[in-house]
């Protein structure tokens, strides 16, 4: 592996994304809290100062290979994490630092989860920015460097190791103008959710902080109560309709600009992830009419409940772990789905879940018709072998690693369904779980050591497992490779 | 599908079936239960009736192919544990239709779980057929019919039907005879156990039963207390070791036999499985120490649990329902894993986990080196990619039913970890999960409905899903398929 060429983009990235931690420096301006302005700007400085001289070192030879790319991005993801945790560890308002790392991990990989009795006890700034972590984390650290960076051939490399799904679409030629375009409409739909928000009557700060959160399906809440706080239908509804929005692949919003509305109609993914929501809100809403005794709210607090799992946001507005088993089972297999390919959501993509229903059929057909030719396609493509091929194997390294992970986490003796969910909501990026990892509850009882793999677990599930599996390959780190 | 050719077949086989209904009878005789002889005998009698007017049928050609097999397999473990259903419900031993139909599915299938409150309440006669439809069931309904029948150039077809594993060996070159060869080491092993059962003070009918469940790799008890009953070290210690005997794949004891000890020393599958026993036995073991205080006990009945949970056979000596939450995990891990291919256990079976395994890891090198070539090999030898292929599709199945099955069990409003492994213990036909389905506990309480679903999972684990599966594609049934 090409190490300086590692270490020279990976300098050029975290300097670029020094500049972050302006922004919450700024709020805290804005609030008068004085004393958590420094933290922010110190923050940055230091992550900019330690950038700079690497920087300088220019690599030899400029020719990036899949093993680079996916070395510098999960670097980046360790990086960044770790780099937004200083702010909550050094104010002090996160005195712990693996609960510091936790949040900050948990905010960038838009999980959502949150190691935090009382959420409301932290500062503008703070709060802003674990938001904030959410918007970044959602579309991509490095997608945003891209964005902002000065033009690379090889940036197309460097977002397939990030972006999420089976495969990678770009919509121009040049890869940073595809990161330019996705800030775009991600900015603009997050600008929408800020003003219905605010229309609907919550303070400008609250609606930025959870548009920020639904953008990037992150699911960070600013009360202690959740979305439930504010107690409105309209609230609910808006982020409701903006969670289904921000969990389809951002391709859909590209064809519509550009009027390609029959690649819109006969996109196969897009329909199924409306199915499913349709049909586990209406098999929800009906499991819990009893509970509210009125259609309205049980619908509402269904399909909220569903949008906010299946895209992987998790915001709360009401305590599901009440709910009946089977209500909650629906939640928990949504939890294993996920969202969209190509959209801020995680989990195993509707994508993937469709490639694998489809082989499967073929090779049962292929079992009873030997000589049949059955090809799995994708939008009338016939898809490629290799990617059919990565995606069965993908669920094998997701299936070993959350399986492994349920082992560690059950250390601390928890019951079944919290050592089962909180795994499978911090892998998927969802945030709350069942049980004492519900939507009313937190993940503070933790042991260190659980909190540390839930992180890691972020992460795997953030990159899809294959960045972070990299940095473990002994090989990888040798010049001959 | 040449449906008189099925019906032919079936009905063959069935008739050769009901004979296995005298040995109860002569059980019930034995002691002195006449009550019972003559519903033994009615039911094997009304088998034959039915199956020999269609033995007439003569098929006009005699073609097999897998589908014609595998819709065999599946309708003859359809018909027999209806079948077998019939003297619970009749004597009215298992009052209940549901009930008894269960508690004889989950005979066959070797799965173990059962409905009964009062398993001492059974006469003799009954207890001898509960645990006689393990032993049947344990090789295999078709290969026991195989071994008695009339010589057919089809057999092999019909074995890979039944038989579990992703590949099905063949010792000898005719079907029947390696049907016969396996019924005799099968025969001799089970008499081996009765025999050092005997020896330990257990009494000769207790040692049949207990001998029966362990070779099927079942786990019906006929104390309620199960194993623990018995409460001897010298007892736990046949059955674990007898237990894991019947967990590894039977070609391992032909090449013991034939003196081909090299075959056995490079065999990975039994390698691997002696190792996953080993290490869950040592974490178990190391983590109940603080409750039974005693290394002894602790590691006896840490391998006790450990063999009867990966075996799939389900026996118990302890509690685990007591023991810490990384006991737990580890053991419904094992549950997910199973025993080996070409035994008589069931679940996921390790050989597919070391393909699964063997692929990704592929896969992976090939993703950083795309020019390298890599094959997945099976004993020296590459494995053909339909196999690979087929075996992760099988894992795509399986996860699909398994959750599809927890959603539908999940109406009984259970607990998340009751819903979870009551569902994973008869898909893998282990017998008992966690919680309340814990190894003290029973089945009786769930609904109808969902000891149906229960039923299905445990007749599609103990198939691999495909032959239970084909009879539900409607094209199947059409002349022209």
């Amino acid at each position: 592996m090409n190490k300086v060429l590692v270490f020279h983009y990976l300098s050029k990235m975290t300097l670029t994304g020094s500049a972050l931690f302006l922004l919450p420096a700024i709020v805290s301006l804005c609030y008068g809290e004085f004393e958590t302005v420094p933290v922010f700007l110190l923050t940055g400085a230091g992550l900019a100062a330690l950038s700079l001289p690497m920087t300088l070192i220019k690599p030899k030879t400029k020719d990036m290979y899949t093993k680079e790319s996916l070395v510098i991005v999960a670097m980046l993801w360790i990086v960044f994490p770790l780099a937004g945790a200083m702010p909550f560890f050094i104010s002090g308002e996160i005195p712990r630092f693996v609960d510091a790392v936790f949040e900050s991990v948990s905010g960038f990989t838009t999980t959502g989860s949150t190691i935090l009795t009382d959420v409301e006890s932290l500062s503008h700034g703070m709060l802003f920015w674990r938001s904030f972590t959410h918007w970044i984390g959602g579309m991509g650290i490095l997608v945003f460097a891209l964005a902002v960076f000065p033009s690379s051939k090889d940036s197309m490399y460097l977002m397939r190791a990030e972006c999420p799904g089976p495969q990678v679409g770009k919509f121009v030629p040049k890869g940073k103008n595809t990161a330019m375009y996705m800030y775009a409409m991600y900015g603009a739909l997050t600008v929408v959710t800020v003003i219905l928000l605010c229309a609907g009557g919550m303070p400008l700060f609250d609606s930025l902080c959870h548009a920020m959160g639904t953008a990037g399906t992150g699911g960070f809440g600013i009360k202690n109560a959740g979305v439930a706080f504010y107690n409105s239908a309209y609230i609910d509804g808006v982020i409701t309709v903006m969670m289904i929005l921000f969990g389809v692949n951002f391709n859909i919003f590209y064809f519509m600009l550009i009027r390609r509305f029959k690649d819109v109609a006969k996109n196969l993914e897009l329909r199924v992830y409306l199915i499913i929501l349709a049909v586990s809100t209406l098999l929800i809403g009906a499991n819990i009419f009893p509970i509210y005794k009125s259609a309205g709210e049980s619908f509402r607090y269904a399909v909220f409940q569903v949008a906010s799992i299946m895209t992987t946001t998790g915001f709360a507005t009401a305590d599901y772990n009440l709910w009946p088993a089977f209500s909650q089972m629906i939640l928990v297999l949504l939890m294993l789905v996920g969202a969209c390919a190509g959209s801020t959501g995680g989990g195993f993509k509707v994508q993937r879940l469709i490639i694998v229903f489809k082989n499967t059929a073929k090779f049962f057909k292929k079992l009873l018709h030997p000589k049949s030719v059955n090809l799995v396609t994708s939008e009338d493509k016939a898809m490629d072998s290799d990617t059919v091929h990565g995606v069965h194997c993908y669920l094998g390294i997701c299936l070993f690693l959350m399986l492994g992970s349920m082992l560690l986490v059950s250390l601390d003796n928890q019951d079944f369904a919290t050592s089962f969910t909180s795994v499978a909501a911090c892998f998927n990026n969802i945030g709350p779980g069942i049980n004492k990892v519900g939507p009313m509850e937190n993940f503070s009882f933790f042991s260190d050591f659980s909190k540390c793999v839930l992180s890691l677990d972020m992460l795997l599930g953030r990159l899809e497992c294959l960045p972070i599996m990299m940095l473990c390959v002994p090989a990888v780190w040798k010049k001959k490779f």
